[in-house]
């Protein structure tokens, strides 16, 4: 079962600061979700784009087999953390084919909004 | 009238155990919608995946001609009911054209937040 | 200026019938935005399926070419009004290419929640 | 890097005149989100739809070789306003390959709703 694209895009990245709640699930985050329902593992190399600086990355993560990984955006820390209240964009490379989504929490307020989309994808 | 594709996945999936009300609209729950515009019955299957187990499936349904059905993953329960509180991702196989939209309905509070997004689609 | 497609599937509809503010702008509602950026005119059939009755429709509309028309599910009625607390999917042919997009706003609660995607398209 | 597409358009467009908050993020607005990963400039040059008016624009903007930057409609001024409580779309057209995404933040009410979907591409 193979099912996706190589390359992905979330040009939508930002992660508020506040949160009224520190419970894991509602803290407010942003994640990608990789979803690898093939018989390799995929090889991810994620770099973050911003409005005035270099971009920062690659960071690497893997995805085995006939498994999905939910990633926080929140918990990327090599080679350096996501600044916090500042926008940026995501590319998202796979060594083989994937299907990522993106979704954000946004917990400032103590009424949680919700978004998602599924990312764009090409290769 | 035909339109849509044979295979679909949504990358994101999370079913919140919490509620704040019971009515069957109102309660957390992730959905899967599927339009089956064409003159034929769609026999679809679904295979769940998870962080750290195998897949779980396939769930079976069917789609009548010319009909729409709204499946909550909140009711699957054949082979085994979908865990709350979990992260999995989906992939829908139908014998001929849908179309696939992921929406979410999330009352963990007593505001509810929605998400809704086309699934991603091959074939 | 062409851009679009002339066949767009919405696969999620259902417009709660509740709302706590009469506003036209806050009740809960559902739309389909097209936009015509061409030079001709677009004229418009959609066709609404449901969960366990024949589909509805055709409904026909027109957007003028280089206009933007925003059109609420909600004030459809010939040859028939969109029921409400109903599981419902569209179907939209275009003459011409446009592009469509899907938004709900659910005000059953003083808090607003929103969704939106772009529809499904082909042709 | 390069990743995206030359033309893209977003049919839903509404700015809604009400906030609760001054606060730059979290006033009521609408974004679009552009990723230009490639190593040439990106010219970009947006045009708005209306309902029963002719469009405007071109309104233009540049961004830089690896940099991705979040434009809100609420801002853009020349050759004019952004009109509230107005439904609008948007054409935007890129000299290179991008990514765009779509974003609203609506805090007409203390609990804000957030939205947000890849635009619709081409080219």
């Amino acid at each position: 079962m193979t099912v996706g694209r190589r390359i992905w895009a979330i040009a939508e990245g930002y992660i508020p600061s506040g949160s009224v709640s520190d419970a894991h699930d509602l803290i407010s985050h942003e994640a990608f979700c990789v979803l690898n329902a093939g018989e390799e593992p995929a090889e991810i190399t994620v770099t973050l784009f911003f409005t005035d600086r270099e971009p920062a990355g690659p960071y690497r993560m893997r995805v085995e087999p006939r498994r999905t990984q939910h990633f926080r955006f929140n918990d990327l820390t090599d080679p350096e953390p996501v600044p916090r209240d500042t926008s940026y964009a995501s590319f998202i490379e796979s060594s083989v084919p994937v299907v990522v989504q993106h979704t954000r929490l946004d917990s400032r307020d103590p009424h949680i909004a919700l978004l998602s989309t599924i990312a764009f994808s090409e290769g």
